[in-house]
């Protein structure tokens, strides 16, 4: 099953992916079985949401190897190979959906880039879980986009405008629930061409080992998501549309626009 | 108007403070103007939830300077007076609240301490907004007791676990709506004993700085809240209850408990 969340008359509705069509429901699946309302819209003019407005935003920050060295080589000097699958953290206000556009900000420069991920969506509460409890509480699983304006991540004390700006986080287009992420392909074109193509699976930890580990300490939630980090980046300019793709998932396409030249020195206190 | 959650027959329920009476309401007034629905509960007794669930949980993390000095001696280098006023984050899942227990991990070594703070709660959306704006947006101030086990936050790469464990975020008794949180005195006593006393206005960066700043890349929503940092910490055992009083709004008092021995162990992959 494919599950999404569209606009629908200024609303945000639950739907299920059948063919060309998005069948509209009466609930999220997260919250217990839907039924269809009897409405179904056309699935290439919908108006996607992210597919989930998760609790907490859990993302993983360096999972694979050649993205580690990557970083360090770009003069990231705090990146190493993980020794434990420690998660961190994203903000919903950075949220976006399929189609949405990224908005790059005026006073962003250097490298502003896209990282395409795998993302877990938990489906019931989990704490102190085992491997197989962990895997077993997974709802289905969506793709990633964690577009980084790197001269301001490497500046700030926190991740807090490098990652967490509006529109920096574009999530979907939906929650498969039938797919084994780990024997994917994740691939990131740029105006149709191949940047970035990467074994999804080829990860230091996978994300059972993560929730197992975080679940020691802390209650996931229903509708938690858990970003699986990324192999490679590539640059985003405006004009260009950005493609994550995870393979057996989907594509989720996004227009990179300029954001307008307003006037925001008159924000400064 | 002191407005709060609180748990009713197994549901969360929104209230109003009135002398020894919590009036219960319809809706929270965040979500529109709440009218009460007949019914009482007893202030001493009830069972008090967060104040509000934030959809982002913003936290400053050094805005005193002698907290920078202290964590300075302490062993954390990465302390430094800000130049900016740069949020970071806290998570949902640590959320608890008045008089709930803090549960201290079997696993947690060494300080495992408090930190008093006021807590801005956002009133409605707030985008490059002036020094003005960000004032008016505010709903009404809180108290939050930034738990955190040091050994953790020293080792770990982020602050999952050292500040986001379940429970080490107490947030409440309530949300006062008409105070002036800069002319206030935060206090922190354990078992009824001062331990730490600050001028709670004494920021380096104060709530509406933070808010201009942070508004210029993203959203604010109504709910989100902005804890506004510490000044002074002290160690918190098991046993023990600790009162975070801010004058104006009230006592924040939560009771510290050892987790039960658990076999955690089992968790591992």
């Amino acid at each position: 099953m494919r599950y999404c969340r569209v606009e629908v008359d200024g609303r945000p509705m639950s739907g299920r992916v059948d063919a060309d069509r998005i069948v509209l429901l009466d609930r999220s699946p997260l919250d217990g079985a839907p039924a269809e309302i009897g409405v179904t819209v056309a699935l290439d003019t919908a108006v996607f949401l992210p597919p989930v407005i998760p609790p907490v935003f859990y993302a993983v920050g360096l999972n694979y190897k050649s993205h580690i060295e990557h970083a360090l080589e770009h003069g990231y000097p705090a990146a190493a190979v993980p020794q434990r699958p420690e998660v961190g953290y994203r903000a919903q206000n950075a949220l976006t959906g399929h189609r949405a556009p990224i908005v790059k900000p005026v006073d962003v420069q250097g490298r502003f880039e896209a990282e395409g991920e795998v993302v877990a969506v938990i489906g019931r509460p989990l704490r102190r879980a085992s491997y197989d409890e962990a895997r077993d509480a997974i709802f289905g699983w969506t793709i990633g986009n964690d577009v980084s304006a790197r001269e301001w991540q490497h500046a700030d004390r926190s991740f807090w405008r490098s990652k967490n700006a509006d529109t920096f986080k574009p999530m979907g287009p939906w929650i498969e629930t039938e797919v084994d992420p780990l024997a994917q392909t994740t691939t990131i074109r740029v105006d149709g061409g191949v940047e970035v193509e990467f074994p999804t699976g080829a990860m230091i930890f996978d994300p059972y080992e993560y929730l197992v580990e975080t679940s020691r300490y802390i209650t996931l939630q229903p509708g938690d998501v858990l970003w699986m980090g990324a192999d490679g980046t590539c640059q985003l300019n405006p004009g260009a549309t950005v493609d994550v793709e995870v393979s057996g998932i989907g594509i989720l396409s996004n227009p990179v626009v300029a954001e307008e030249n307003i006037d925001t020195e008159r924000c400064r206190p």
